[in-house]
């Protein structure tokens, strides 16, 4: 049952006394209402508070929700126990929903409560009777239609000289006390503040495979520098192996003054193309596109061509800018000056980037910089770009950031920001508190089982699960693990199973990804050699030995089976081998069941028994049941919790198991 | 440190950048700040906060406190690491402090450290000497005496034509740094918001003995109705048994009207005195005293005498009436009023109880109402009594209380009042939360290991430990739990030592509980034989087999050992026997180690192996240590974990072991 009844305000005036009511421990709730929750779109909002007033009068409470400034709307919730109250409500909409509860003293029920218990024990009810008249009298002036004269002759009956087991009965109709429920007096009631919010947002927000690709490499032969039309020829590619989105590292003109070399060296070649991240040149800033990969017109059809393929293009905005950056001379006052007027590039002393130079946020004209840069998003989305992978945010004021993304999702409610932020854990939480839709993990620093047990725990069962969705890549232009470096293909595998079903957001950096490059610039350093990051590859996608099989396979399953797609059911199951992790997904209501089991062991065949938790799988009662590997096909036939497992990583090192009775 | 510096407020006017600075994460903190924490004279709060910043500045918080409206005083905050700060205040007096974090960036450490690696690294800081320059200069412009010469004098040197290096010691003198830190440039920073507050109350709130009897039944001859002279002639006996408080139930005039006979009859005879909750007659109301206990003068006089033994009085306050209090007459617009024009009495549909009409706070008088009632608290402080057990608190309406308790510790800060709701456990930690100074329990109902290791691990270590102090009653007039009507004088033994040693505030309904009277009206029942409560007794205090030489005991250690005086250190460690029970508090720095061990079971000698967690006990690295028994005085020699241990309830159900090496 909802409503949109808008009742009068409790506690308006002091002329009354204050509230018996008291609602506290409202749920879900971040830091006391100052950051929204994050939900997406057809999801719910299961709200709990703990309800309840002095003495033992009976107590209604409704669960009020809107969606931006439309009316509120109602919801009944239940106790559930200990003065527990539920509700939840849907998020039918991409957008920004209120919610709060209010809850009153049901005068009504109190009193029929009372009469019921005292006829039944026989005690003489006149004077009672005299009170309910009085309370249904007052419900027909608050009461609209037929209902106003209905519960008014009512009223007199009940009062009336009729007899009392007449009037008794009267007075205990079920037909009364659901009118009287339509109606209720909320004077007195109290409503919960401040009222909380959620940020509801696409589904991809939550459920989404990316792809991370240098479009300069895009070319389909080697020594060509890439474009647009390249990268459009590739998204058959792309878009074949299953994934939702493509994400590209800036696309804007590259600075010249103190540029890059291969391998970042300091000392570049006249042909050297440099880093993309040193953003702007005499070709234009964070709104233009560099000119070697095309034209706006090409950027603009590939956003077509990709949405043709379902997918969507991801842009990469980091927020610094080379020394050649046009804001440098139409905007010194955004940049921080050197006592001998020069502009103070990056530093981390005694190290000098200067190919870079920080904005600054502080400076007197700070809000036409931050106006600027949320133009910047703007610019894209005009351009059909929703989703932004932000580089760097954690070095930018966080509250840049929460003004930044709300007017942004102010105007385009559908917009998806990754934070790539690696740094310490509360500064990743802020940002994800602020607005960020997505964040980058530590997932690729965990590559035990205590490590991946201990950090998903955290992220899926703690409260950050209601403000901060994980984004796991398997590899980034700057990352590549050690474990990668060491485990040949069977590394890649095995890091490609855990980062699509432990977590329903995941990426990798292809084409080194797929192709299982691993060779770093040197021993100890996770920059890969030869990085992109500063010259363009050649890739030839149909190099041997090459994972795209495989990828197909784990997007396929991920979009079959929407255990997949979420993250707060992750559970991980006990198994007796170190070598061996085991971990389940589910639907709420246990229609689909994933169970997946990894040897994370690159090199060696290890084996091992489960000790499954068969409730959290659906397999109620215990008894025999199927599990039918999703990547190899087979069907083994369990029973109990009890069962062996051998994987072998040159084979395959992962199960991802359907579990059905 | 602590200075009282009033910095100019930041973010007072939007000209400038939004801070920089995040402070989340406040603790303590109790809902968002909607309720004060609490702590007694003496004790210090240590307020903890996640602070930074974007980037790599270096950050300065301080701890801001200040008592009422005085000053702030400001401590710097330490870093513990993961951007964890921290700080303390002590708390010098009784009343409300006021506390909250303010950090900002360090702009002068940042460059300072800034300039030390460049230095370090050889580089040329000739731009970086200019700006610290300026940094000094501005610092300069702060500052205040002989500073401000001595900063500017500094600043031109820094920033003169001397030599590079000369200049760069000058520059990172400590001296200077040290200067710099007295006058801070806060513009940027942040203050945590809401301001948090803490009560202090006197130290008897969080230990005390408290001893509660009626003062009717204080004759020493059988037969009479006992006086305020007979309970002062009774005092050197409560005092000698080191009690702290004498806890008294309703000392008004008693109603006639459906007056309560011996055993909760409602036939009384006409000498049955009724039952002093049944407050008010002809002869006054809350604020006067029933005639048969004496005058006005009487109880001043023993209010008196009470703090010559070192005893406060405490007085029961139940806001309840009967039909001839004197309210009923010049108030009855704070009673509800049935249709037919008479009061309504308490219920509890079907049973009613016709000697109580229950106050209405929701009538149209409410405010009159509440202040009246404010005042009888005020009243009884006018004479001498700041203790107040307040009767079923959860039957009156939160916000009264929030209100009513607020008013009057602010009139006197030093009053106590211990809640009496034995209800559902949210509705008890709210009246804790509104300001109730200590919290009656279900510690009556916990008699085996499992309900008391759960009870106190809740009550010790969750959030309630901020606000709610539990006071240990071990029987009360409407509590003789079953386990003291079966067990014999060693269930009492039993329960008087677990209540005196596992919270600082414990009492006993005496002398029911000294002599072990543990016949209930009838089987099943809670209630006593022959109740106080309806009845006048006569108690020989030397009748044999009483418990007051333990209570003495008892008594004295809990005043020897500052460890049992508070509870927040409880432990509990493992005893491989489920009768048996083992917990430890101790002084922070572990200078007293209290080890209790109790046997549950009343009626058998039961052993057991302890395992004891001695880095708890302050036996760092094992090895031999000494429990020396605070009730038998016998001394045992440990070594390691397990220990053995034997209890015949017959004789002594207990050991209170003081630890040492």
């Amino acid at each position: 049952m909802t409503a949109t009844l808008q009742p009068p305000r409790p506690d308006a005036t002091r002329t009354r006394a204050p509230s018996r009511i008291i609602i506290e421990g409202v749920t879900p709730q971040i830091d006391a209402g100052r950051f929204p929750i994050k939900r997406t779109e057809g999801e719910s909002v299961v709200v709990g508070a703990d309800v309840f007033a002095e003495g033992h009068d009976v107590i209604r409470a409704v669960l009020r929700h809107r969606f931006g400034d439309e009316p509120w709307v109602e919801t009944p919730m239940t106790p559930l126990g200990n003065d527990r109250w539920e509700a939840s409500f849907t998020l039918d909409r991409i957008g920004r929903f209120s919610y709060t509860v209010e809850a009153w003293v049901d005068r009504f029920a109190s009193w029929r409560d009372e009469v019921s218990k005292k006829a039944g024990a026989g005690q003489d009810i006149a004077s009672e009777l005299l009170e309910g008249a009085e309370i249904v009298r007052q419900a027909s002036s608050r009461a609209e239609g037929h209902a106003v004269r209905w519960l008014a002759e009512r009223a007199d009956a009940i009062g009336g000289d009729g007899g009392q087991a007449h009037r008794t009965s009267l007075a205990l109709d079920p037909q009364l006390a659901e009118l009287m429920d339509r109606f209720p007096d909320r004077s007195g009631g109290h409503r919960f503040e401040p009222t909380l919010e959620v940020i509801v947002d696409p589904v991809l927000a939550r459920f989404g495979a990316w792809y991370e690709m240098f479009p300069r490499s895009a070319a389909t032969e080697p020594g060509r520098h890439g474009t647009f039309r390249d990268v459009e020829a590739r998204l058959p590619y792309i878009a074949g192996m299953g994934f939702d989105i493509l994400y590209l590292p800036p696309i804007h003109p590259i600075g010249r003054s103190f540029r890059k070399g291969p391998n970042n060296t300091l000392t570049p070649g006249p042909g050297d193309p440099g880093s993309p991240w040193a953003i702007g040149a005499p070709e234009g800033g964070h709104r233009d596109v560099h000119p070697e990969l095309g034209t706006m017109a090409d950027f603009d059809r590939l956003v077509a061509a990709a949405r043709d393929h379902g997918l969507k293009i991801a842009l990469d905005i980091a927020f610094q800018c080379s020394p050649d950056h046009p804001y440098v001379r139409e905007h010194p006052e955004w940049f921080r000056h050197r006592p001998d007027g020069t502009i103070k590039y990056a530093e981390n002393p005694p190290k000098k980037y200067q190919d870079i130079y920080p904005l600054e946020f502080d400076g007197p004209d700070w809000k036409g910089l931050y106006e600027e840069l949320r133009d910047v998003f703007l610019h894209w989305i005009d351009h059909g770009v929703t989703v932004f992978r932000v580089d760097n945010p954690h070095t930018k004021p966080f509250r840049f950031w929460d003004w930044c993304l709300a007017e942004v999702k102010r105007r385009c409610p559908e917009a998806i920001f990754l934070s790539e932020a690696f740094t310490r854990p509360k500064l990743m939480k802020r940002l994800a508190k602020g607005g960020f839709t997505q964040s980058y993990t530590y997932f690729t620093w965990r590559n035990d089982k205590r490590g991946l047990t201990e950090y998903l725990t955290e992220l899926t069962t703690t409260e950050c699960r209601e403000y901060m969705r994980p984004n796991f890549f398997a590899n980034t232009p700057d990352i590549l693990h050690e474990y990668l470096q060491t485990g040949g293909p069977a590394a890649f595998k095995v890091r490609l199973v855990l980062a699509a079903t432990m977590a329903a957001a995941y990426g990798i950096y292809g084409p080194p990804f797929e192709q299982c490059v691993g060779t770093p610039i040197r021993p100890g350093s996770e920059e890969y050699l030869d990085s992109e990051k500063y010259q363009v590859r050649y890739w030839n996608l149909n190099a041997p030995g090459n994972l795209t099989g495989l990828i197909v396979r784990v997007n396929q399953i991920r979009r079959q089976h929407p255990a997949l797609q979420s993250d707060g059911s992750l559970r991980f199951h006990h198994i007796d081998n170190d070598a061996l992790i085991a971990y389940s997904k589910t639907t709420p209501d246990r229609s689909d069941v994933i169970l997946v089991v990894v040897n994370l062991d690159p090199f060696h065949t290890q084996t091992g028994w489960t000790f499954l938790d068969l409730e959290e799988l659906g397999v109620h009662g215990g008894g025999p049941f199927t599990v039918h590997d999703l990547i190899s096909d087979a069907r083994y036939h369990w029973d109990g919790p009890a069962n062996f497992v051998m994987l072998d990583p040159h084979h395959m090192p992962a199960h991802i198991f359907h579990v059905s009775r």
